[in-house]
């Protein structure tokens, strides 16, 4: 391959992600005023897996947690923010996210779609450190921002002490102190009448 | 200092930085539906250093260059974005950026805002092979955003190809063959009447 063929590629890429600027979450931002979009999100895990890199597990590779951060909404562009409460859309997302991951990675040099898409995986699989660490990341940061949002988004969806619970469990496998610091917000959340108890 | 103390200070900087997501920038997102912010950028540019890493300085070390460029834009959320064309806010830019970065480093806890600080100062001084691609990266993006908008931010100012050119120049330091690639779109952005000859 010429190199101007292989870097428009890259560039190609580079451009159709974008479109991940505008698909929004539920999370709201801190002050209030709009919903979160998933580049925002996969960069507040990205400054956090740096911030937080010591509660990871040892020996964790943060230059690959932070790669895996960056990209591992990219499918989203087609498949959508999937509520993680809303059990019928979650019953379809894995495929609509493989044929996602078949179309956007693949605007990539080969190589670099095979190892991006590689990072993909890894993070979905959850059974490297580097992913479990990455996917506690991926869900401490909506607690604190619904937290901090006076759990508006929790409020307006009913959702319960023991759904966050369940749905967050897993941090503890990928950032134990993580997991106490989230444990001491959800009870917290209960009291201030944020989740349902 | 007790590690539940210190995890607060490292939180309460994550929750600060959201600010960023509400940090507008001159160049909008690819749809042109509305301007980019800063978080959004930024997330932006640390996938770009993945993607592109090939064409930075030999030996630079990539997970430094993304940790940078992660937070080269936190000062903002003080000094606010100060739009590269005019050359009244430039004057003072240093100063309000270093007044932010007294305050928002110093969240985290002594250590860490070193390490961080150190991060943004790098940045700015271009004098490192990381910094030096951080900052072609920075430059790049913007660039790519405009054109494949039309120029529209570089219409509604007024800006010449000598300007694009001038303040783009430094990209060629630290991505020769992404200097190389902007060079033809500012030559493609002239023919369009994207750009003022």
């Amino acid at each position: 391959m010429e190199p101007s063929s292989r870097v428009s590629e890259q560039i190609r890429f580079l451009l159709e992600i974008d479109r991940l600027k505008g698909v929004l979450r539920r999370s709201l931002v801190l002050d209030g005023s709009r919903r979160e979009n998933d580049a925002e999100h996969s960069w507040h895990l990205a400054v956090m897996a740096a911030v937080l890199a010591e509660y990871g597990p040892s020996g964790a590779d943060l230059g690959r947690v932070m790669r895996m951060l960056l990209v591992h909404d990219v499918v989203e562009i087609d498949a959508g923010d999937t509520y993680c409460y809303d059990a019928a859309a979650c019953e379809t997302q894995a495929e609509r996210e493989v044929l996602a991951a078949d179309r956007i990675f693949a605007l990539l040099p080969a190589d670099q779609a095979k190892e991006i898409r590689g990072l993909w995986e890894e993070f979905e699989a959850r059974r490297t450190p580097e992913a479990r660490f990455a996917a506690a990341l991926d869900r401490v940061q909506p607690v604190l921002l619904n937290f901090h949002t006076q759990g508006r988004a929790w409020r307006e969806h009913g959702v319960t002490r023991g759904q966050v619970i369940e749905r967050n469990k897993h941090i503890e496998a990928g950032a134990p102190v993580l997991w106490e610091y989230v444990r001491g917000l959800i009870e917290e959340a209960v009291e201030r009448g944020y989740l349902v108890p």
